[in-house]
């Protein structure tokens, strides 16, 4: 079978490393799952015996008064990759602008959904930051746009007023204007960066977000998608099976959002561990784009043979090459931003790496 | 939202009961979740904070070695919901033959595919049996057609030697076949009703297999699909999100796999509470249609006025009410088969409710 090319498949690194594997390619919390979570999941498997609620009622009302969102706002999903698949089948865009480079499942969920997308191409000599130069891509035409923010795996955000403007072009040509929210929480100012306040008057817009990353429980799949247009909604839930999110991940949810504190502590421990993992990677000598979120983007410019991520894994440490983006290649890495030991893990395996390329 | 309109929506009948439910509207297994399986789901819990393996490697090895199929053959979804969605999507069928009354979710896939399906009207003057009728119904301009055996909600077997027949015809015609065999395992003879032997040399054919019923865990997700057509599943693969069963899914199917005697002790259970159920509704006077598998299905021709699915539910009991099938209505009803103690509750409930109709 095809090797589905994203960060976080640990079970094939697993099978090439020779030793445990520190895995830096996937971009979750080095909190890692509340413990009110796990314990939830416990207490659920007695509900395991009954068909989910396919509605999510519980896990929506709750989030509902966590993010002062009405519950009816809210579609919960086998992760949010699952939302994006939905909304591509429910929307059947023609005319999709996506950005690259970016998380590939938007592509193939529209691939999916019969619509091969136009990209507006990123540029290194820009940072890759997102310019103005996306409203005049976003044509009378387009049916559909989706934008990363902050962007995965480049880090950058987009400009708060530009996204409004973006918002609003859409809103007015009719668009519908996916922001993919996933990244949000581990931003040090949550709020500014994200539309959740324009929900109301921009029916066009669908948030997406998932508790993938933030509440550490990939594992467990759920996220979830705002929008003020309840049709939309109806249409991406008949997109898909009724029993979309498992009884464990909608207790565990829940439970994760009791634990307010969480979110205050994973952020203080990214912004100083960002700073700690980027300063280390860039006096190394790599370009180091400046990072927002929980991992970490750069280059390395001496990649000929062998890629820095091979290098890598033979010293134990998985890091995403982002060589399969579009727009990009080998010379291009993404570090999760971990713990403090595993953040100097990584940074003493690419010292290594790298003196071991000079020789 | 729109009610999703499938039995074990047990939450929305909490909300209507007065007192504590007992349901009886989804077909699982009254033992419950093998002991294994949850202790695999709790163990599990580590693996929670990794992004599943999108291959299932672990579980699929496993199957492969209790089912004596390749590996290869297998793709596990997040419920066998999920892959019916799959694969409309992956081969977007023009003209699909559905049986109906029949599980609503092949319609629904097939639409989500942008197909919309004819049907084989199964008759109650015939027993709701597949008839040959359904062969010429298989015109050569047919490339998707969809069984489920036994069928749900009816419960009747397809004739072993008319079902080969099917599949010669659709291998024959090019047109994929898919055959749901979900409720195989509660059937007396297993073997003699399922296609597995066949698939090696029937590449049109898929079979669909889920452990939410037999192993008693739909709240996790998890079903599969065999195929000798690797391409297919690759497709299949690509048309959702790339990790669509949880990580503790993966762990309790394995685990589940492991109790061997869990199957032997569930066929013998049914065999003798089915017969229970079913002539303990025949004997109050009810309609019986000789059930197969871990459900029966029924009918009360007194259905005036109020059904009788309303009248259980204020007597605690959750019956499937068939009135929204192609081709029925709510005098046609589906019981799961329980324990002995749930089953003389169902018995009790549904002769005073029969009482108190005819007052």
């Amino acid at each position: 079978m095809k090797r589905i090319g994203h960060g976080g498949d640990f079970f094939t690194a697993e099978e090439t490393a020779a030793g445990p594997v520190l895995d830096v390619s996937a971009n979750v919390n080095p909190l890692g799952m509340p413990e009110a979570a796990r314990r939830a999941v416990v207490e659920s498997l007695d509900l395991a015996e009954r068909y989910p609620d396919p509605y999510c009622r519980a896990l929506r009302a709750k989030l509902s008064g966590c993010l002062s969102v009405p519950a009816g706002w809210m579609l919960c999903g086998n992760g949010a990759a699952d939302l994006i698949f939905r909304l591509a089948l429910a929307e059947r865009p023609k005319h999709a602008l996506l950005v690259a480079p970016s998380f590939s499942e938007y592509e193939a969920a529209l691939r999916a959904a019969g619509c091969a997308p136009r990209f507006y191409a990123l540029r290194a000599e820009e940072g890759f930051r997102l310019g103005k130069r996306f409203l005049e891509e976003l044509t009378p035409e387009t049916d559909f746009a989706v934008l990363c923010n902050p962007n995965n795996p480049t880090g950058q955000l987009i400009d708060p007023g530009l996204l409004r403007e973006i918002a609003a072009r859409c809103e007015q040509n009719g668009a519908r204007l996916l922001v993919d929210e996933c990244f949000n929480g581990f931003l040090d100012d949550p709020e500014r960066n994200s539309l959740i306040g324009l929900l109301g008057e921009r029916s066009r817009l669908v948030l997406l977000r998932a508790f993938t990353k933030i509440y550490a429980m990939p594992g467990l799949r759920l996220g979830y998608c705002l929008s003020s247009d309840g049709a939309l909604l109806e249409r991406m839930a008949e997109s898909g099976p009724p029993w979309a999110v498992s009884s464990a991940a909608q207790a565990a949810g829940e439970a994760a959002l009791s634990d307010r504190d969480y979110l205050e502590r994973t952020r203080r421990m990214i912004a100083g561990e960002r700073a700690f993992l980027a300063e280390g990677l860039a006096a190394l000598g790599l370009e180091v784009y400046p990072p927002e979120a929980n991992y970490v983007f750069f280059r390395w410019r001496g990649a000929r043979g062998e890629p820095l991520s091979a290098r890598l894994l033979r010293k134990g440490v998985l890091v995403r090459d982002c060589g399969n983006y579009r727009g990009l290649d080998s010379s291009f890495l993404r570090a999760a931003v971990r713990t403090r030991a595993e953040n100097e893990r990584v940074l003493a395996a690419v010292g290594g790496a790298l003196w071991e390329a000079e020789q």
